[in-house]
This record gives structure tokens, C-alpha cells and sequence, in this order.
């Protein structure tokens, strides 16, 4: 398999270095043939190349058979007003590949439920697949600026709203049978839309899918007060980057958390949710274990080797258990450097 | 002093019967005169009148000194492609009076902290005031709905953006000096006006007091894993609008939080951030120190009655640490009714 390696800025190139002789383990333990092509996409692209996202690097994305990508941006280039910066090369590439569903898992691990802000007590059984919109919304509508005001456009199509539900419910369906759709439909008619829509797909597709709405405003207190609750959580654009930050917390540290974003190809990228951690970037401290369990997600959506995803999992659950704990986890002062953290899960 | 008194909808009716007595008490404690014209908003309203902002109620509003409001929506009105819904009637009368700052203070009770999700040693010491903008950006923006698609614009204006971070700013001199801004100015234009002109409001009017910016997504973090960090937020409308339910959850009960929203004059509405609770309607039991401890707020910053808000305020906090609680706030199947709470408050 043909494996796009992008690191990015910041702690991303520690991160993805970090990741990939786990990926060289699973072939070698299971058979199989991996190639890394690394390419710059963000900061780094924009020193290199002049842009974000440069043509080579989405080339190459295009006919990969997946993508691991570190992170992107960092103070350098953090002017929010200047022409080119990071994050657009990371929201052209999702929407060049067409990667509308984005998918975060929260399932906080026992060993490190001390380092959430929440009552452990709550948190016990908890596991959460947010499904979130990432190629449409007031991320990609017009935008205008004049001396007095600004203006972002906020665009839903029926069409945006139906692949993306239908890949919620068909993840639903193989776990516990419920999804939850967050919308604000007491005041926007994107959500009215989205509302009619989710509802009308799963009545007439996935009538054995239970489906509630939460209002974004509720989903923010009730995923804190009642996380067991939610299985499948699917939701537009910009309320997914909220949400699933906030139930980021629920795992522990950001330094948990994968993401696969997919569309209807073979083709996914595959990131932690964290991003470039600028602070502690070139220290080779970072945790590696949400770049690890991304790449476990790579094998499992992109490449279809469920046992080798498994066995990843299993093998990070493992170093968690031996507490084998980064910085972000350990007692303060304490904590094993990235490399180290790594090598445990190989 | 003439107060119209909105009590909406579901619990709003009982909350607010529970609050006037508080007030009654308070005037003739200090000798006042206050005087109170009930009128109907929300799903009360449209089964009345048609309508779920009547113009008597806006007129009634716009004469009086201050407004305190219940709660407004309920199941018999909740199709969200209705033509009149209560919501409208909320976000018609904060925008029809121009109340454009809308303060939520949240500082968890000592005697309330195990009622929230969040771990209580990082509870110690918060004390935040969130002002969120009520009458801009995506709620009030042109909306268009077709077979095929759906629009919601988000515009904000240079003098929405300064008129809402001087009353933020203001506050935040008042209290520590720290203000944080929230914004997504990696991606939306109008998040990047936001930045720039809260930068320019605070350097040239407001050098005294700290200004820190922070992403929607991080800050929807922050607020969990180290709530003391923060003095005053001033956010978005929407942005607001999530943070602040997120942010309920540190104070334990949604049932305890009050808000007041202000514009240039000195008419505001004051309302508890919770809704009307229909599960809950009729019996009796809601919590009433939300309402309460809005009818604080509105004698602070609508009478100018500082001695008589912090007596409430102080009564409220007496009663909890009698631990004179309501079912959201007790043991399960324990609690007093309304009435009870807000005799002791009395
Ligand atoms: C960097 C930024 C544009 C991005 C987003 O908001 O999508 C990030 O926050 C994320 O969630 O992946
Ligand atoms: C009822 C709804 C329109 C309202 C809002 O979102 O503003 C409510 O959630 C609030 O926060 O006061």
C-alpha cells in the first residue's frame, strides 16, 4: 500500500516519525507491504513552495491509498490576516479529496481518566464516535470583508447532509444502534434543513437506527454531564470542531484522540485531532498516541485490515495500562520522552 | 421602578411567581417601590394573540425599567419549520430593544459543586463572566431555504464588534483586568474583523486591562481543564451561545445560572440561562435561584441597587449552604419545591 506521509509543522514531524516504524512493525508482523512518500503541506509548504498546499502534495494525496498527516501551523505563520497561511492547506486537501466525514472516537482509557477535568465516575463506559461534516459550512462559503463588516456565508446542501449521514448511521449500525444529530434548528435554516434531512434518511434507510436531535447548546452540557448517553454523534462542520474538542476532555488529554477523514473513495487522511503544539515542538516530548491510533484507523478504513487496526489499539491500551505516559499524562515533571512512548506500542 | 414581568412558557410561569416575592422583599426591606405588569411572550403568546412577540408586550417592555423574563418553547410548539415559534419572540425583543451585551456570570457554589460533572478541586476559585453579542452574526443574519439547499449569513459590523467589547471591557476593569476574546480567525472572515478591531478597541481605550485571544475549539477545552485562567470571555453570538451551556456544567446545575442583557439604555431582560423544562412543568419543583439570581442582576444593572443585589445574591448563597436544595441540586428523589427555595431565599 502506497502511504502519503505528511508532518507538517510543529511537533508534527516528531509525531509522524514517531508512528512510522509501528506501521513498518504491522508489515513485517502481518505480511504486509508499506510505502512512506513524505511531502510538505502547511508552514513548512509555505516556506518551501510559497503555499499551503502545494500541487505536488495534493498529486500525490490523490493517488495514494491513504494519508498520515502530523499538523499544520504554528506562530510563524499565525497572522490571521496574512495571505497565505497553514490551516488553508489542510482545508484545501480535505476538500480536493472530497473527505466529507470525519471521524473522532472518544473512548477515554482507564489509565488515564485521572487527567480529565471529569469525574471519573462519569466517564467509565463511555465510547463516542463524533461524526463530523468537514467539507461544507460556513468553512467554505463566501466570505467578505469592507472597512465596516465582514460576512461568512453558511451553505448546506441536501446532498452534503445525506452522505454524511448515511456514513453516521452505517457506523451506528454496527455498534449500538443510536445516533444523535446536533443542529441549531430553533434559529438557522442550514439546521432546519439538516433536521428534515437526517430525518427523512434515517425513517427511510435505517429505520433500526434509533435517532435523536440535540440542540448545540444542550450537546455542549449534556456531553459533559452524561457521556454514556451517546453512541454515533453527527453534526455540521463548524458545531463538530467545537463539540469534539470539548469531548476531547472527556478522554483524558488531546493526546488520545485520532481522526480518519474519509469521502466515497479508498482514500482517507488520517491526523490526530491535537494540533501543532508549537510550545513544545523539536523537545521530543510529545505524546505519539493519537498519531498511532490515527494510523491504526488508516488500517482499518483505507486499507481494510481490521486485526492489524485491532492489534494497534490493543498495543496502545497496553502501554497505557504499564503506564507508559508522555508529559500531558504523567505526574508533573514526570513522563517518558516520544520516541520511548512509541516503542512501547511497536 | 416598573417592571414588566415575561413569564413565557413550561416553567417560567412558576420560577417567576417564586421571584417576585424576592423582590417584594427587597422593597420593602430598603423602601422601594416596584411595581409589576405581566405580559405574555413565547408559546403563551402565540396561543393568545397569534403572535409570539404581541406588540402590547413590546411596548409595555420598551417603557419599563427592566424586564425579567422565564423561559419560552415546549413541545406543543416545537416543529421546527412552523411558520410562528416561541424562539422568535426572544430573539424579536432583544433585538427590538438593542440589548447587544448579554452577561452570564458563572461562579460555582461551594455547596453545589458536587452536583457538577467537573472534578471540584479545579472548581475552587472560578469566578468568570462570559458576555456574549445577542443581536448580530449568524442568528439574525438573511436566510434562504430551497429544495435543494439551504443559507444562513453571518455578518458583523465594526460597531457591533467595539460597542460589545467596551461593555466587556469595562467589566473585565472592574473585576481582574483579563479579557479573552473567542474567535475561529483561522477560518472565518468575519472571526478575523472580530480580532482585529477587539485588538485595536483594547490597545487605544482599555491598555489597562490584558487581552488574549483564543479559537472557539481550544477555548471550548480551556474552559474545562483550567477554568480559573479565565476573568471575562466575550464572544459571538453563537460561539456565546455554546460556551455559555458548556460552561453551566462548572457551576453544577444549569439551575443556578442567571444572565442579563443589555444595550446603550437602561431597560435590559433578565432570565435565567436555563429553558422552560417541560418534563418538569406543572409539578412545582424547578429551581428557582437561576430566576432569582437574574432578579439580582436586574436590581445591580438596571435600578443601580448594589446593596440590594448582593443581599440576594447573599441570601441565595445562604440558602445553599443550608443546603436548601431542589431536585436538580439533591440526592435523587430528594429536594424542596420552588416555593421552599425561594421562601428560604425570602
Ligand atoms: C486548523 C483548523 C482549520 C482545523 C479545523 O477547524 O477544522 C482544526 O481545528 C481541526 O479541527 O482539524
Ligand atoms: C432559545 C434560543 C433562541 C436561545 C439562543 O440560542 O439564544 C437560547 O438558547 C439562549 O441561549 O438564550
Amino acid at each position: 500500500a502506497d502511504i502519503v506521509v505528511l508532518p507538517g509543522d510543529g511537533i508534527g514531524p516528531e509525531i509522524v516519525a514517531a508512528t512510522l516504524p509501528v506501521l513498518e512493525a504491522v508489515a513485517s508482523r502481518y505480511g504486509h507491504a508499506f510505502s512512506f512518500a513524505e511531502h510538505d503541506i502547511g508552514g513548512v509548504a509555505i516556506d518551501r513552495h510559497g503555499e499551503p498546499l502545494p500541487a505536488a502534495t495534493l498529486e500525490a494525496a490523490r493517488r495514494a491509498d491513504a494519508v498520515l498527516l502530523g499538523a499544520v501551523g504554528g506562530p510563524k505563520w499565525s497572522d490571521p490576516n496574512a495571505k497565505v497561511r497553514p490551516e488553508q492547506g489542510l482545508l484545501a486537501i480535505r476538500k480536493a479529496l472530497g473527505l466529507f466525514a470525519n471521524l473522532r472516537p472518544v473512548r477515554p482509557h482507564a489509565a488515564a481518566l485521572g487527567a480529565s477535568p471529569i469525574k471519573s465516575e462519569l466517564l467509565q463506559g463511555v465510547d463516542i464516535m463524533v461524526v463530523r461534516e468537514l467539507t461544507g459550512g460556513i468553512y467554505f462559503g463566501d466570505k467578505t470583508r469592507s472597512e465596516t463588516e465582514a460576512t461568512d456565508l453558511c451553505r448546506y446542501s441536501v446532498v452534503e447532509i445525506e452522505r454524511v449521514v448515511r456514513s453516521a448511521a452505517a457506523l451506528a449500525r454496527a455498534r449500538r444502534g443510536h445516533l444523535t444529530s446536533v443542529d441549531k434548528a430553533n434559529v438557522l435554516e442550514t439546521s432546519r434543513l439538516w433536521r428534515d434531512v437526517t430525518t427523512r434518511v434515517m425513517r427511510d434507510e435505517f429505520p433500526d437506527v434509533t435517532l435523536e436531535h440535540q440542540l448545540v447548546d444542550s450537546m455542549a452540557m449534556h456531553l459533559l454531564s452524561k457521556p454514556r448517553a451517546y453512541d454515533v454523534i453527527v453534526t455540521e462542520n463548524m458545531f463538530g470542531d467545537i463539540l469534539t474538542d470539548e469531548a476531547s476532555m472527556l478522554a483524558g488529554s488531546l493526546g488520545l484522540l485520532a481522526s480518519a477523514s474519509l469521502g466515497s473513495g479508498k482514500v482517507g487522511i488520517y491526523e490526530p485531532i491535537h494540533g501543532s503544539a508549537p510550545d513544545i515542538a523539536g523537545k521530543g516530548i510529545a505524546n505519539p498516541y493519537a498519531t498511532i491510533l490515527s494510523a491504526a484507523m488508516l488500517l482499518r478504513h483505507s486499507l481494510g485490515l481490521e486485526a492489524e487496526a485491532a492489534a494497534v489499539e490493543a498495543a496502545v491500551s497496553s502501554a497505557l495500562d504499564a503506564k507508559v505516559f508522555t508529559a500531558d499524562l504523567a505526574a508533573a515533571g514526570q513522563g517518558v520522552d516520544t520516541r520511548t512512548a512509541a516503542q512501547a506500542v511497536v
